[in-house]
């Protein structure tokens, strides 16, 4: 059976999904990126579906399922990479993929990520540290 | 056609081969390569191939073929993910990848080209000034 590889880049597991998803693919899949992100103890999850002409309701289903689970484990997901068309398509079929964020490439999903995670976490962050006072409303 | 897709991370494309390389695959995904490379001025390409469970004489010759092309272009190429079933019957295959450099994942991989790429470049590095001057000649 055809495995979809996982790799890890720093925090983050990234899944290029090139196959054709079917029932066997999508729960392997998961069970793997369950295990991968234990494994890891990562926080990131991106999935690149920029080599898919067509993204079906089962798909959309697998995607929600995918970030569901990797909530519970600790870890945002992020789809990347996906065609205008697809998204078109996506759209007259009535599937909006609820509970599911999109960015428009890897780099952009991996701010997405280091954003919000640095905000879950609510330690003040060093960087800001040439920028005056929020408070102080504007510079003029 | 299925087109295999080429993720740009930093300074970095990663290639994730799930396809069987055919002839036109193979010869889309150099172009398409040889296309990202130049558009993007990445130094870096990194092709998984933990998904393939064959890597045959075409293969070889693909993935030798895609680093030449790379570097004519001031890119550095490596392969990352082989299993070792593979590189066994690689060897037994007398087939030794020549020209070619390998990793073991994709983080190791770029170690392996973040290095390269800094002992090619004979600028001295900002991040050493905490070193004392390397010879006193300098600066002045």
């Amino acid at each position: 059976m055809e495995r979809v590889p996982i790799l890890k880049i720093g925090d983050i597991l990234l899944v290029s999904i090139q196959i054709d998803m079917e029932d066997q693919v999508a729960l392997q899949l998961q069970e793997d990126l369950a295990d991968r992100i234990v494994a890891t103890g990562c926080h990131g999850v991106i999935i690149d579906i920029s080599a898919l002409d067509i993204v079906d309701s089962f798909v959309g289903r697998t995607l929600a399922t995918i970030a569901a689970i990797s909530k519970v484990l600790d870890a945002d997901t992020v789809v990347v990479g996906m065609r205008p068309a697809v998204a078109i398509t996506l759209v007259e079929l009535g599937l909006s993929l609820p509970g599911i964020r999109t960015a428009l490439n890897v780099e952009l999903g991996m701010d997405l990520l280091a954003r919000e995670r640095g905000e879950d976490d609510d330690e003040p962050d060093d960087e800001d540290e040439d920028e005056p006072g929020a408070s102080a409303v504007a510079t003029s």
